[in-house]
């Protein structure tokens, strides 16, 4: 039985100068409307995190961008209900719940479509626009602390005979669906190329696979990774640093890929989505380059190639990930490589950060 | 300049015995989170406002369907913003708006994918299960009466050289405006089909037109109606009483319309529908028959015809629809018949009922 | 090496008077553009090859439905490519495979937007009129017989591992597939009820659950195909004969579900997709009731549910079907219960058609 | 009463070297199946034109740019059919038609889908390799002719009332409506910015007008062209050699524009674009720079922008473009400004490239 969190104080990692982080004590959230309180007991990191931890929560306002050094990251977190807002019986205190990062505001024209993850209020929550946009470990608190309150929307449940650090991964791998659900959707028999193997790219192999995908192709530069990609599926990896891509994606094809997913995002990886695509085919970028980048625009227009940017999990993708996972089409606890406690947070920071040790996915357990 | 409403009481009709209206005072309600308060200007009535006279709500509660007799119906009004809630900045105090009729929860599945109309939490606004639908009119207080609450996604703004009675028509022409939008949208050159010359029929003719759709053609047994349907723009009228309408529109189309679209709901219509759209069309049901039906669904099958039933105005149809009228592509004016005053609501009603005098669109003004 | 088919007869079934077939000698026709020879290797018999041979071919010609006594039916077959047409490249002789019933006309605006099984030309393939339509064993000559032309877009690789018997059922599990992808495609996660475990019912259990539905619900009257199902991947199973299939789907699903495929297509069958299926939901009809039905048309209209006939196997479903079979995601053998050779066909037909000794899917294998 | 063409030879311009045409003697073509013979009546130029005549066709025969010193370019052309394939009565003798440029193959998976503008064997049809694709006027004889041929698919009816000179318009309308159709289709009160007031710019304009768009915004560099997309329905137009059109569209529309068209394909506009596009918006490329360029891709994914490119116009947005054109929604024929006789062709093209007195749409007239 878990008992209801009472008010209180809890443990948290707070940002402090840019790179740093503090743990503190801070006060447990009180769930609002159609809100739950979860109490965290693992959390993934991801690349996103350090970025957040190293610049500051993403979303501007009055056009600054906010380094608020109360602020908690931390977004790939699993837990259980311990608590809910007024007139919630979506979910019951005791449930085991995974999480999706963003719930939209539900009053604008995006949220209104359906594009939550596209909210025109992205990151306005702050008083006096208050437009209860959440992006938990983005613009609002997440999971580095011991309880974080998530919109019911944002909540998947985790069945019995999952353990927490696999329930961790749905997180990333609702990215990879999402990206075959711009895409389309209908990848049973297509040619789908995934370049990069990091977590969300491994994770897109299980999930182009699982949905009937053939071939994939995984591109990427370190073989451990792409025997990764193999393990997780993949009828083909390329290693880009021994052959070219391009060449070897047109000929096993047979002229080009239905649906490329660039989850490595560099000026090279778009150029070579773009060469990779067959005529009519997609591209989504799962990853961008940060800075402006040169690119052969010229190839994907002539060839009536689409190029989808997602942001995140959209589209109940996670749910639909959790699906694939809780009926184990495939074994994403592959990629997670390290366990940490919440006290070591940082350690398990540097792990992630610097690959230590072969690292892919790390994780912080919050309870033995 | 409006002045703000202050708290107060305020004129509204309410359910009494089935089928009986009454005049009462009733607190002004208060807008809350993402609502305006809207002082009504203008409120034209609809055969569903009929429905819930005679029969209560349309929302079970607890398996009951409640005729509860201090509910106010009335759905198609616009008026005024005279305040707003917290952090509610999209609207302006002062601003002349219409309504759609649903907000839905924002918490299903699929209000999440953006189908408000179809909310699984319709008619879930009570204490003990609030889920903050509302259905202005139908589950929650409509617009026979001096204000209303409205959560911000129904409102739309009202161009000021608009009359406040066309404005009140924006909520029928929505209707109109969702039926294409689920038959796909695209309809320039298509061939469209509507059944039906009452209000949603008759502005549906109008919509498809400005959409580009040759021909349109309207089914009828009213001489007058049709008349106004070819004003509205339909390129062909069929008075069925004189004529067959299925091998008419077979003839003039050479084997089926594109686009069917029902809004008398009849079993002869629906049999009507299925066997005047070509193979691979699609038929939208703007209304639809109480009692169960005999319909030659094998028809539908064989030549792949999809029916649509819609509820309401969904996918933000409403403000396409105001977009449309705003640009004066139609005169929705023609169906306004006639105007009354919010006292004589019952003798409006009964214009509306009975159509006497060629009623149409009767609208209830509120001022001078 | 298969030896490319010289010019010659061939023994072909033919349809006598209605209810008869006869084995004759006819010539073996030839491929012309974009066309192939096929040698049929097997072909499996469905229920509605019984109908072509009780009541010829299903597409009128002037009018008039033929019964064209030199009329080969059969729809459900594999083989080999033996010849091709003219600068036809796509598949080479000696290539094993196995066949879409429809190619469309590629002229009409259906075809032209890639809705070939909704081609407005169905069944326009005769002298005067020749449109190029294809519906092999429906309009044009198909499978009871040693060779069948095929438009190379109805051809499907079979993997070297698949059995000719396997091969066949890819037919089925097409339909099944394009049932899936007409509802929307994106069933992880999501409810899904098949009514009537006939082979398409039963591969849609399969097929749903390969895509990550949950739960997939089976509603059926006889225990052995209800038993069936389960081995194919239900997650329920309802005897209607014992239990309220309503009132036992909207517990299970806890309200209604997501998508319902109908493949038993009788009035009562059709009456419960609609009330098992959610607000919001789609039901898709892979079959339908020949006669007019009497339907609660109402109740999906104000719950917004959609309903989708399907005819065939559009949208290339049958090559994702396929590509779900070669990954081996669901044994679709299981439903292949009896084996016959091509001059045994009556025979063959009567278990098919009498359920012989609890026949499924009886296949008719043209070598030994 | 149109005389049927009699076999025989026609004047045609073909190219020569390259920036060279020739005025010779040519066969007639024959139509073959599915197909019509046009007499030419008028023909429009495009850019596009001028690169053919320049470089040569632009499909790949072998790996190689083919220059055919035989090939006839031009494919803005409308005319009278004047002969017909075997069993073709789709069209009959007399009719006058305006044309779509792309005949897709109907055998690849792309042409399947209905996207017969991304037709995998796009320029296959020499011996050897004949796929039956038809791009006229570049990869197969277009129309500086006096008789073309045209898959039927590519013909659309030109209303009696509708003079040639307009007529040759709809091909460039069709690829403005293209560009809408894939951005969505549901423009009516949504914002929309065009970049760049060439003719497609400028009907863009017309047509995202037509279906309602609100605001639409017209950037461009030349005060003319500018003031042309006034009178063409423009809400506002940016002269970006004056102010920051990002700035500005940025202002006009609170926050981005929905829907953004580049109709001038530099690398300065695709950047304008992104910016300029609002939080899950789309842009379309309806043209493209030629050397890779340097952009701001980050944006575009951060904001879950999604970037289309076209290709022609595709899912038969030119019939429904000749739709609104027919029903006069906008007036087309103001773009035109300039007509020659076939044998001024040359002076026509120089017009035409460099904007002799202000040329926008030169068009070729064949008779007097």
């Amino acid at each position: 039985m878990v008992p209801k969190a009472t008010a209180g104080t809890m443990r948290a990692w707070v940002l402090k100068n840019p790179g740093e982080l503090e743990l503190v004590e801070k006060p447990v959230p009180v769930p609002g409307v159609a809100e739950a309180l979860v109490r965290i007991d693992a959390v993934a990191i991801c690349a996103t995190d350090l970025e957040v931890i190293d610049h500051g929560r993403p979303a501007l306002v009055n056009g600054v961008l906010p380094f608020n050094q109360q602020f908690t990251p931390g977004h790939e977190y699993m837990g259980t209900v311990v608590d809910v807002g007024p007139d919630v019986d979506e979910y019951r205190i005791g449930e085991r719940v995974s999480v999706e990062i963003h719930a939209g505001c539900g009053r604008c024209k995006r949220c209104r479509a359906g594009m939550y993850t596209a909210c025109l209020n992205y990151g306005a929550n702050y008083p006096g626009n208050d437009r209860s946009h959440r992006a938990n470990g983005f613009t609002t608190d997440g999971g580095f602390a011991q309880y974080a309150v998530n919109h019911i929307n944002t909540l998947v449940r985790v069945p019995n005979d999952m353990s927490d650090e696999e329930a961790t991964l749905v997180v990333t791998a609702g990215t990879s669906m999402y990206g075959f659900t711009e895409l389309g959707g209908l990848v049973a028999g297509e040619s789908v190329v995934v370049i990069g193997p990091g977590p969300i790219g491994l994770l897109a192999v299980a999930i182009a696979k699982s949905l009937g995908a053939d071939p994939v192709i995984l591109i990427g530069t370190r073989p451990e990774r792409l025997a990764m990609g193999s393990r997780l599926g993949a009828d083909a990896v390329v290693n880009a640093k021994i052959e070219d891509p391009v060449q070897t994606v047109l000929g096993v094809t047979g002229g080009g890929a239905d649906y490329v997913l660039d989850c490595a995002g560099t000026e090279e990886t778009v150029n070579q989505a773009i060469h990779i695509t067959n005529r009519g085919g997609r591209i989504c970028l799962a990853a961008f380059p940060h800075e402006p980048v040169t690119i052969d625009l010229a190839h994907a227009v002539r060839n009536n190639v689409y190029i989808f940017g997602i942001r995140g999990e959209g589209r109940s993708a996670t749910r639909r990930a959790m699906a694939l996972m809780a009926q184990k089409r495939f074994d994403a606890k592959l990629i997670h490589t390290h366990t940490f406690r919440l006290a070591d947070l940082p350690e398990a920071l540097r792990y992630a950060r610097e690959r230590v040790d072969g690292a892919i996915k790390v994780v912080v357990r919050l309870h033995d």
